[in-house]
């Protein structure tokens, strides 16, 4: 039987062999951690997290759970509730094979400030960035739909101004609180922030404007609910925009590395040069290779 | 069997009568939830938050749980995992009877994006905060030595560009994880980033240079860890700077809030009107008598 027999490998656990070297990182408040390990001999990061309590299982959440009374004191009182299996499920995540990269990506680190002026740029960054020359193949499949296309929200094919719109992995698309989608731009010429001039004006504003257009179609979400931004640095060079609910701290929606839109393109339009010339601030994590290269300029 | 008869009390779940009446607030990134309803006739909240993956339950939770595929992309891979029902427990506070203080202590407001024109600002905001008049009296406490004399980190006395920097209230001073300060500047005339011109680049520059400078000798801790920015909206306008750790997720240091100071000076310096003219954008609560104002200016 076909259908039992896809039911049978959906529901087969490849973690089962998964041998774990260490925790790189955890989050009591978010309920996530990284664990490094070996999935049949291969290098992998493996990230669980806890999925939020949904509004609309709440019914079955009290009727059909178990409870355990941990504390009582007046009014107040602490339990530990176990639930319907079904409700309680984690989002798994893993990369396989892992590279070094990828490991160092997620290690919990040391946090340091830099204030990387323009020509830090080009003498420190912008080096670095093309020897790294990280792959971008995964973004390319999105683009040419040779992944993800079902996944897509929306799509202006534009080879100048277009991009496509779709949920960031770390949106489970279940609940519009943590609602995060990308919009990844069609042109493959813009690496991030700093390679945009008052040329690309259009472009953002075509993505601000439609991709807020999209997510009122698509998730009856106003723009006034939403923030967004770009990334300096962002973890991959391929220019992409975040959009992400107003009221959900999503990881990296801090002033040390998001840039409002809105920001962007008035900055821009009043000077072409803005991100060519200014000195921008942004964190690194201590063993991030870019980091060396500015203690080794003697800018740290 | 009185063991027998205990085992039952602890399974027995008094939420299985819950009738829930709203959901009051939730965290997605918190995996929490605070609703609001009726147990028995009596009000109650009910907050239910899922627990920290556990390190030492890793192994379990690899070997014993389910997976289902959801999305596969080049290395990447993601799956939602049912794990074995007692290592997924939700931790549940109930409070009851609930009285109505305690309802509006867990209710979430909305938050709105407001575009704020430098005319908006002339128009709606500046009348606003004028008619307000929110008294300033425990600023000029601190800067008059009136009260919290005793916590004053550095003082600067210059009339026109010092300052006093001094704790927030909101740190305990126990740990450096979420140090938190504020400089209060001397000069009575400037509201907020509004009011900066070209004019301010000095006193801007001294908060920022001579902040650093005590907050390393008091603390130890370097430029590189530090977080420097003002608020927009503030949340009183008499101008003061924030001085936060870098890592520490504080409340209000998100894009749609947060301006690091580098950048105003940065900006000041390059355009004198700057932050007169600009449009900024901000977040306010659905309560907050300033987004009426701008629903009745027909502007959101």
């Amino acid at each position: 039987n076909g259908r039992e027999a896809e039911r049978e490998s959906e529901c087969q656990n490849i973690l089962t062999g998964f041998k774990t070297s260490s925790v790189l990182n955890d989050s009591a408040r978010e309920k996530v951690i990284f664990v490094h390990g070996k999935l049949a001999d291969q290098e992998a990061v493996v990230i669980m997290e806890k999925t939020p309590v949904r509004e609309d299982t709440l019914a079955e959440l009290f009727s059909g759970s178990t409870l355990n009374l941990e504390m009582k004191n007046d009014i107040y009182s602490t339990y530990q509730l176990q639930a319907p299996p079904h409700l309680n499920k984690i989002k798994t995540t893993v990369v396989c094979p892992a590279t070094e990269k990828h490991v160092k990506k997620y290690q919990r680190q040391e946090l340091f400030l830099v204030e990387e002026t323009g020509e830090d740029y080009q003498s420190i960054t912008l080096p670095y960035i093309q020897q790294q020359s990280f792959s971008l193949q995964w973004v390319y499949n999105i683009l040419e739909k040779k992944a993800e296309a079902d996944r897509i929200v929306y799509e202006d094919p534009d080879t100048k101004d277009g991009f496509v719109l779709a949920p960031d992995f770390k949106w489970d698309q279940k609940q519009l609180d943590d609602l995060y989608l990308l919009a990844i731009v069609n042109r493959r010429d813009i690496k991030s922030l700093r390679d945009l001039t008052s040329e690309h004006v259009p472009l953002l504003q075509n993505v601000f404007q439609k991709g807020k257009e999209a997510i009122l179609q698509r998730y009856k979400l106003p723009a006034s609910k939403l923030r967004v931004y770009l990334h300096y640095q962002p973890s991959y060079y391929h220019l992409h925009v975040h959009f992400t609910k107003l009221g959900f701290e999503a990881p990296g929606c801090g002033v040390e590395r998001a840039h409002l839109i809105g920001d962007v393109i008035q900055n821009l339009q009043s000077d072409p040069q803005y991100y060519k010339t200014r000195t921008l601030y942004f964190q690194l994590k201590e063993n991030d290779g870019l980091l060396s290269k500015f203690k080794e300029a003697g800018k740290l």
